[in-house]
This record gives C-alpha cells, sequence and structure tokens, in this order.
C-alpha cells in the first residue's frame, strides 16, 4: 500500500471537506450541524479517483476540488439514508454514532437529502467549459438514480424479503448500481472535465468497485466492530447472499485479487503515470475498515 | 380564474407529468412505481410557472418541459419525505394515501431521494445553451438545499419543540425557504433559459409564494380534509404558530389579497401577456385544495 497512495488518499479526503465545509459556511442548525458530521471520517476514496483521474487528464487539483467534494457530499448522503431505521437500522458509522442516533430521525432524513442537493450545487461550480460542467451533472444524475445507486439500494431492500436469495449476476448488478456508479463517476470526473474520451478508467473503475464490495462482504465476517468502525456479521446474521456466501471465503479473496490485477491491467495506457491508482486498487481489498 | 389559466395549468401539470413518466422511462421495482405515483394527481402550480416565464421569454413550450418536469419531481420529493413518520407524519396527500402508507418508509425515503436526482438530470437534459443550463442548474440546488426548502423545513421541525412560538417574522422566512425558493426558481426559470435578467418575475414570485402559504394556513382551519386532500386542523391542534394565529382568520386573507395584488403589480411590465400569471395569482388564494 504505497506510500504515494496513502499521501494521495489523505490529501483528497482533507481537500474534499474543506471544500464541503466551504461550500456550507456558517448555515447554522441541527441539519447543517449534521451535514458536517456526516461527511467527516471518510476514507475519501471517491475523491482520490476524482483528483487522480483528473491529474491523469491534465485537470489541476484546484479545479477537481468541486467535483470531488460532490462525490463525498453524494456518498455520505447515501450513507446516512441508509444506516436509517426503515434501512438497515444502524447505530455506528465511521467508528461514531450515525446521524439519527446522534440526532434524530428527521434531521437524518433532512440533512441526506440537504447533502445530496450540495452534492449537484458543488458540482455546478466546478470551473471547467460549460458543456463539461452539463455533462458531469448529467451522469451524476443518472449514477445516483434509480437506475444507479438508489436502484442498487432498492434491489439489496427488496432482497430482505424475497423469496429466493439473490444470484451471483443479481448480487453484481445490485453492486453495480449501489457502490459501482459512484466510483465510476468519480473515475470519468478528470476526462469528462478535459472533454476527453477514455475506457480505460471505466475498466479500471467497475472492476475497482466490484472488488470493493467483495472486500466489504469479506470484512462482514473477518472484521471487528471497533476496527471496521460499523457492525460487522450482519449479513451472514440475516442469511443474506452475499459474494462470500456464494463463492466462499477463499473465493472471494481470489475474485477479488483477479478484479485488482484487471483494473490495474486497464490502466497500461497511463504507463507510470497510473502507478498511484494501482496502489489505491491493492488498497480497496487490503484494508481492514 | 380564469380560463386562459385553468387551461393552462391543466396542461402544465399534464406536460411535466408525461416528461417525468418518460424520463422513469421502463424502470421497474417499487421505487419507480412509487416515484410515478407521488408526481401524480398535484396541481401542477410550479411546472405552470415554469411554462409561462418561458412563454413571455421566448421560450418554447417544448423546450420547457425538462425545467418544468424537474421542479414537479423536486416538489414532488419534499412532499414523500416530509409525510414520512418521522417528519410531519401523514397519511393523505392529495387524496390518496401518502407513499409510505401504501408502500413502506424505505420505499418513501427512496423514492423521495431518487425523485430528487431526477430532478437534477431533467434540468441537465433542458435544451438550452450549457451555460443558462448550469445557471438553472446552481439556482435549483441553491433553492432546494439548505438555504432552502430544506431549510425551511428544518425550521418547521424545529419550531415544533421550540420554548417560543415563532414571530411573523420567522414564519415568513421560514415559509420564503420551504415553499417560496422552488415558487422563485420556476418563475426566473424561463428568463434564465433565455439569459435574460428580470426582476419582475422574482418579485412576482416571492409576493405568490408567501400568498399561497397564507391560504394553506387558512385551508387548514377553513378546509375539510376531504376536499384539500390531506389532513387539516393539523396546525391549531398543535398550538403552532401561523400567519393566521398571528394576524388572525380576516388578518390573513387581507394580507393574501394585499399580496396577490402586489405579484400582479410586479407584472405591469409584461402588459397584456401577464394576463394568466395574474389569473394564477388569483387562484393561489380562491383555491379549495
Amino acid at each position: 500500500m504505497g506510500v504515494l497512495f496513502e499521501q494521495a488518499l489523505a490529501e483528497a479526503a482533507a481537500r474534499a471537506e474543506r471544500r464541503i465545509v466551504s461550500a456550507l459556511g456558517d448555515a447554522q442548525g441541527p441539519v447543517a450541524d449534521a451535514m458536517r458530521y456526516a461527511v467527516t471520517g471518510g476514507k475519501g476514496l471517491r475523491s482520490f479517483l476524482v483528483f487522480e483521474s483528473a491529474r491523469l487528464h491534465g485537470v489541476a487539483a484546484d479545479d477537481a476540488a468541486a467535483p470531488a467534494a460532490a462525490i463525498e457530499a453524494m456518498h455520505s448522503y447515501s450513507l446516512v439514508h441508509d444506516d436509517l431505521p426503515c434501512m438497515d437500522d444502524d447505530d455506528l458509522r465511521r467508528g461514531q454514532p450515525t446521524v439519527h442516533r446522534k440526532w434524530d430521525e428527521a434531521t437524518a432524513v433532512l440533512a441526506g437529502d440537504a447533502l445530496q442537493t450540495l452534492a449537484f450545487q458543488l458540482v455546478a461550480e466546478t470551473p471547467c467549459p460549460p458543456e463539461a460542467a452539463c455533462a458531469l451533472i448529467a451522469s451524476l444524475a443518472q449514477a445516483a438514480g434509480v437506475r444507479g445507486m438508489v436502484g442498487g439500494q432498492a434491489m439489496d431492500i427488496a432482497a430482505e424479503t424475497a423469496a429466493a436469495p439473490l444470484s451471483l449476476a443479481q448480487i453484481t448488478a445490485l453492486q453495480t448500481g449501489k457502490t459501482g456508479a459512484l466510483f465510476e463517476w468519480a473515475a470519468l470526473a478528470g476526462p469528462r472535465m478535459a472533454g476527453a474520451q477514455t475506457r480505460a478508467l471505466q475498466a479500471y473503475a467497475r472492476d475497482l468497485g466490484l472488488a470493493f464490495q467483495i472486500a466489504d462482504d469479506i470484512l462482514d465476517i473477518e472484521g471487528d466492530a471497533a476496527t471496521v468502525g460499523k457492525a460487522t456479521g450482519k449479513d451472514a446474521n440475516a442469511g443474506k447472499a452475499t459474494f462470500v456466501s456464494h463463492l466462499g471465503l477463499d473465493g472471494a479473496k481470489q475474485r477479488a485479487r483477479d478484479l485488482v490485477q484487471s483494473a490495474c491491467d486497464a490502466l497500461s495506457v497511463y504507463g507510470a503515470e497510473g502507478e498511484t491508482l494501482r496502489q489505491a486498487a491493492a488498497f480497496v481489498i487490503a484494508r481492514n475498515s
């Protein structure tokens, strides 16, 4: 887990958080406080992908701060709502009480709502040609909507009461929406800002997203709540179909390694410049939280 | 309540709904179904304002369909979330069961989330110069966010447990965010698409939004649930400060009439072309639902 990547990740997370806090300005009250709280302490992987894809396409880090902040705001909104009692009913997130536990459900609903709005506000503030900004916004809406992230979450909720457990193909489709769509948007933000076409980063992001989710399933079994920062063992206790329940623990680990290899192969077009993204792929399956 | 207006309102509502349904395409499952359900049966006042402001600034109705649909999607999302048990806990909306009553809370949270996303997707699809599209998107994010609609709703929730009832100035600030911000965005969508500056429609929309809310407070007292399409008498039962509790029933009616007059005065620059908007202002305080 190279030094290049560790530095870049920490810097990306800090930059994105600063940009969100600055956009919120002096907004007061529990909802604004809950928004600041909800964007704190994340790994910053999605904002890192925005900054790296921007760098690879000649876009300055300062210009990438707005879309990087946007994707973290969007991700944070989804976590706040997913943690609600009517959804996954989680008490712990990133090692801290979830928003509805620290405040209340109404505040969590509103803070999540406003974080989604803020995500679009931030993308609209991206300093790039208006055509590129419109493309960023339209693609973010696709990634977050009922055919993307929310669609994946809806499949996840529906699976809980379904007669039969999900097949591997269904789990893959679910996770491609729930996690993969935002990863993909983040990894394509740089080329979109530069008006460039690239299949390399799209392929990379797809494999990375799936590897990330498989690693999450493994952490749910092998990790402990204190380190992971959220409840573990939930899927197995609920008898939920996951990559691990289908492939076994070893099979899942092998699949994740294969995906990381395939993600790295997709970066060949960037040569040595792609090294930080390769380290990121290795991190995704080596992390313990 | 002139014929011009009645026709224009019905047409606007139908056009906006068609555009939303078309954007949802063949999306399946409870969340997509709940989204279609939630955008059905509204008055269409916000989409009407988009179409009218577009017409007054030389923008074709076909081109205004996307932002008109966007503002109805945004409004519908706010209703679905406001009706949740942890918020206003309403069973009835537009004369039908609320989304969380017809489906469940998780579906209502996700359908609201995806309707907000859809709103931004639709605005991004507006056929106008990219600069204008970016301005539409940025202003919609401002109107919907923690300093706009969500901010107003947060003040409303906070007021329920506050030590002292809200002052008239505080209620006005609350409603300017909760209801006024989307009205204003809708009334400025046309000039924004045309790249025009106008204070007339902004002044009109502000007065219209407040008049609308005062009429809502009056309906909460004078209306019956069957006609209004949602529970009535809630504010008085909860001892909530409203325009009526501050101004009295007659005072509130007079204030609403004054606001409608002032809204109509602001339209003088449009001459006879502003007639439909004047009829809309009269409708806002004459409606019984």
